[in-house]
């Protein structure tokens, strides 16, 4: 079984790489990286497993932070919540999850299962149900392929903690959100529990490794001379939308999501032009005077200008100098049942999804 | 062991005298006695024990609907989602109740757990955890002598479950409030698991018994050639507050609940006088002129005029004749404690309780 015991090196890179994934949600990177690190310094171990030689009977069960990330960074974490979520979920079932994953790349999403992999002895499985951040449960690969959130489990800070059992994902979103605004606005949850066989078939494969791959080249561009935007550019096959100022961010954490607009002033080459980024925890839409560059399910991240480093949308600020990637989604988003689930239309944009790949050729 | 085997005129008689402890609250009579007397017909036993022979080590849960009554009355329910509540606490559990408890008086949560003990084959014991009705989970005498209202589960009619654990009982009405609202207004919950030695120490008992005496005595009257309002006043031990005609209400459901107030302009020896009732699901507080003559923990109840049939708060409406009575509630409800739960000052009235019979001397 092909097994990677994770470095703190390793942790820290994957948690830039993630935020670069989660598209401008997906968590703040400081808190998860942090307890990852803290974790593995108390003794524990993180192992990061191939997704193909799990065995098909093995349980696995997704661990998260749900919730708006502006509340995240002021309610911060002590470690012990995700864990208790599991813990809880493990005892409804009767049975010890054999693999911990992430349901989505994150800065928090994707390093909170190693926190608790490592608190719980537990191995992590390489590959995950977005290969970047979305904003409702059922937005996840897993629901694609007909597996149900739920069972799930819900934990706070203060030791509450949930079970739900709904007969649809939609449902399981629709109350966990409740639950979550109830909760002060975080919840940390337990998700998707099930079999080898259904993971292997469903999940993002080598998402934690891409993860690492793009945070690794971030981090050494500057000790190799290179340009970071560049460098971000190359690894993640990404497309340079936009570069400017930010001159506006409208926010609001309503129904338990952080919903707004960025709007940004061109600088250098895009000079004159004007850019307006709405998001729903993560980026949704990138509009370019008028014309919209890049959708959902495609990945739009925003990073600073000089340095490439991502910035959550809870983040954004009058005054940054930013630039503006687009990303191929994976393959998976792209399917006619995936776009009903995540595409432009859900989140109310009556626009038809053109992939991103698409889109640069007719905007050249 | 002392056990009645309830007959369908004992629960015609239980659910009506249910009604008028119910204050107003406690859900739709016609529903639970529907459900109850079903349950019953279909070769169901409902076996009413008496309290005090139950083991110390029993397992003892209450049986409920949860939310706004108004709801209620347009989302009837089948029958089968209070036991399906009950199911999913006692897998939770790992064991099955022994006994099936009413958490409060009222039309429907004295009637469904009868149904729900048919239904699950499991005996009820003749004692609940109010004596009367209040509209928030931690207003029960179990509150007050420390049992913890969770592991608690809820149910819908669609086949969502919830399993809550909290920290306190005010957390389990918050998070399972919410819960409510997500479920459409109305849930279906298990609640108060408890050992049979904290419930012969925290019930309010034979509390049963006394809704089927209330409701006999009322349903008798007529035949007897009693006057109807008389024979409730004197099997109630209530005082006759107000007789009016109803001249405006006013009502909205939110946060869970129905809440609002009724006007009453006094007829016959009230004549001149106009009482102001407020509720919160059950009644609250009666103000005749401007002063204060019952709140809780008292019961409240409005009864038709001629008949002294009880009128729930969300059947009150313009035009109708109505009694007033004010009844005095358990002294459970009387200690300091209690009245941090459930007294004036919970509820928004900046007043000190006066029980009812000092009351009574005081404006008699």
């Amino acid at each position: 079984m092909v097994v990677t015991k994770l470095t703190r090196q390793d942790i820290e890179d994957l948690a830039l790489g993630a935020t670069v994934l989660g598209t401008g949600g997906g968590g703040d990177p400081y808190i998860g990286k942090l307890m990852a690190i803290q974790a593995l310094e108390r003794g524990g171990e993180i192992e990061l497993m191939d997704p193909d030689v799990v065995d098909d009977d093995a349980f696995v069960v997704a661990v998260a932070g749900m919730g708006a990330p502006v509340v995240m960074i002021e309610k911060t974490p002590s470690g012990k919540e995700a864990a208790a979520s599991l813990i809880s979920l493990e005892k409804y079932f009767g049975r010890k999850a054999d693999y911990i994953i992430s349901i989505e790349a994150g800065g928090l999403n994707s390093t909170i299962p190693l926190a608790t992999a490592a608190e719980l002895k537990r191995p992590v499985l390489d590959g995950d149900g977005m290969g970047r951040a979305f904003p409702e449960l059922q937005m996840v690969t897993f629901h694609l392929y007909g597996v149900k959130a739920t069972p799930m489990s819900m934990a706070d800070e203060k030791g509450n903690s949930v079970i739900l059992d709904t007969v649809d994902n939609f449902w399981a979103e629709k109350i966990a959100r409740a639950i979550t605004v109830k909760f002060g606005g975080v919840a940390w949850i337990s998700i998707y529990p099930m079999s080898g066989r259904k993971y292997k078939e469903a999940a993002v494969k080598y998402s934690l490794t891409k993860e690492i791959e793009i945070g690794r080249a971030l981090n050494d561009a500057k000790k190799q001379g290179k340009n970071p935007l560049d460098v971000l550019l190359d690894v993640t096959r990404g497309y340079h939308l936009f570069t400017g100022k930010i001159v506006d961010v409208v926010r609001r954490a309503t129904g338990g999501f952080a919903r707004g607009e960025a709007v940004i002033e061109g600088l250098e080459d895009f000079k004159g032009s004007k850019l307006v980024i709405r998001f729903q925890n993560e980026n949704l839409i990138a509009i370019r005077d008028g014309e919209v560059l890049a959708s959902v399910p495609d990945l739009i991240t925003v990073v600073d200008k000089d340095s490439a480093r991502p910035i959550t949308t809870e983040r954004l600020k009058y005054g940054l100098r930013v630039a503006v990637l687009g990303i191929p989604c994976d393959p998976k988003w792209r399917s006619e049942k995936a776009l009903e689930v995540v595409g432009p239309k859900y989140f109310g944009y009556d626009i038809e999804y053109v992939p991103i790949e698409e889109a640069v050729k007719k905007w050249g």
